[in-house]
């Protein structure tokens, strides 16, 4: 299945997305948050569709698409996890999974402008698989029983603000990683059953030129490793959204200009959308 | 004033405390949250106090303290704010705050039993002055406008695991911040206007011996300075949670053993109380 959120910020309805158009949850759930996953939100979804219990969404085209998932407990990131991106940071590829934070308030829908911050030169793109937490995982004993723990997955921009991370942070990247807007998320989610999540293309354009083109294969730590990594070191509570690394394309490289007002950038993985955002300076914004 | 919340984990009922006893806020804030700042709500008790609107709770005393505040929406933690921690930890001091964060699911209340990570062989203590954000903060124009944003002030034991945060880590703090527990808060937060929060004596004791024993006065980077400089790289929201830093005296100078199943830690600031924490260990938690 596929779950979706449309409408104003902060007031976006719940829906599913099907082959005969989409469906108000609204009956059946506040939103798509942590309480969904926790009271089987699916499983629930998918009787509620088979009964013809979920009213139509007429105008769904003309609404605003919002992040598919509620503002998470967490936003986890895992850096460095493609060795070529890595290598275009100048890094050596990781050996064990590198653990930052964005603060949760960075969610934003996937085709939202984006504000580029006030004082920025160096705002970069990361297309990502983001991985939604279904079920509370702390101590995995295995990475065999980290995809129950799954809700399902998402396209996510993990933007950056290169100066901020790397040159006034102390070495800490968390600074260039939470602007407003910096995380656009969606469009939809995508339930596990749909997808093949270690054999995905995901790619990103700016103003409609390549710049990332990878697989989810190239992953150095797949998506049941990081999992498993993770709940040795923190509850990961339902809700809780991971992004689980970039791959090379980047600004941050040296080949490509980093963005500037009226730019536009795409990022898309094959099966779960595509997202579109336009680039607009800080004074356009106040 | 002095805000609290008292009883089980996750159902906590909020309440203040006053020369006179504890009396309940339930009939007049769901939590102390960001709702309950954004709706004005140190003045609406102020006013309920005077009315004789508040009940008393007799059985304050026997029940749990939990943190202060409901789940932030993000720990914002600034690193090296001591030079003495600085020079202790082997660091040059920051010419610019260092930020990283928490996982916002890691607060727990003050004389909560701690239970150390499995595989955990370094964790460490540290006392630091906790802001609570009373109203958004975005590109503050100058620090003289940050005080405004305070909803007031707690003690904080910004726990690390060392080993997890610099040999594990790839160089990024957070993986060593974020177990579970790891954010004790309380016991109370205390509005501004009754601390002299620059001039705080703050310590920290294991099994009663002194450890850290400092003053918010020889921060690096003094509160009006941190949330100024923080509103530039994020939205600081309401009832988020800034750890301001801590001073030195914790294990990793050296100095002192890591804690260990057993051990007591305590921590306290002058004028915003003490928290007391048991440590375990992780089998004895499962």
């Amino acid at each position: 299945m596929k779950f979706a959120r449309l409408g104003p910020v902060g007031a976006e309805l719940p829906v599913v997305v099907g082959d005969d158009g989409v469906r108000s949850l609204a009956g059946l759930t506040e939103d798509i948050d942590a309480r969904f996953w926790e009271s089987d939100g699916p499983a629930r979804v998918a009787a509620a569709l088979a009964a013809g219990d979920l009213p139509p969404v007429d105008d769904a085209g003309s609404l605003r698409i919002g992040a598919p998932i509620a503002r998470p407990g967490a936003i986890v990131c895992i850096g460095m996890n493609y060795a070529a991106h890595a290598a275009e940071s100048g890094a050596q590829p990781p050996t064990s999974p590198v653990i930052f934070l964005k603060a949760p308030n960075t969610l934003a829908g996937p085709n939202d402008t984006v504000t580029i911050p006030r004082g920025s030169t160096k705002t970069d793109w990361e297309v990502e698989l983001g991985v939604v937490i279904g079920k509370r995982a702390s101590y995995l004993d295995s990475p065999t029983d980290s995809l129950d723990h799954v809700a399902g997955f998402v396209v996510a921009n993990d933007l950056s603000e290169r100066a901020f991370q790397l040159e006034v942070s102390g070495g800490q990247w968390s600074k260039g990683k939470i602007a407003a807007g910096f995380s656009p998320v969606g469009p939809w989610l995508v339930t596990p059953d749909e997808v093949e999540h270690q054999k995905l293309a995901l790619r990103s354009f700016v103003n409609g030129e390549p710049r990332q083109d990878s697989s989810t294969g190239d992953q150095i730590f797949d998506v049941a490793t990081v999992i498993h990594h993770l709940s040795q070191y923190m509850v990961l509570d339902p809700g809780d959204l991971i992004m689980t690394g970039t791959p090379e394309g980047v600004a941050l490289s040296g080949r490509f200009a980093y963005l500037r007002a009226g730019d536009v950038v795409e990022v898309e993985i094959d099966g779960l959308g595509r997202q579109r955002q336009e680039y607009v300076a800080f004074e356009a914004d106040r």
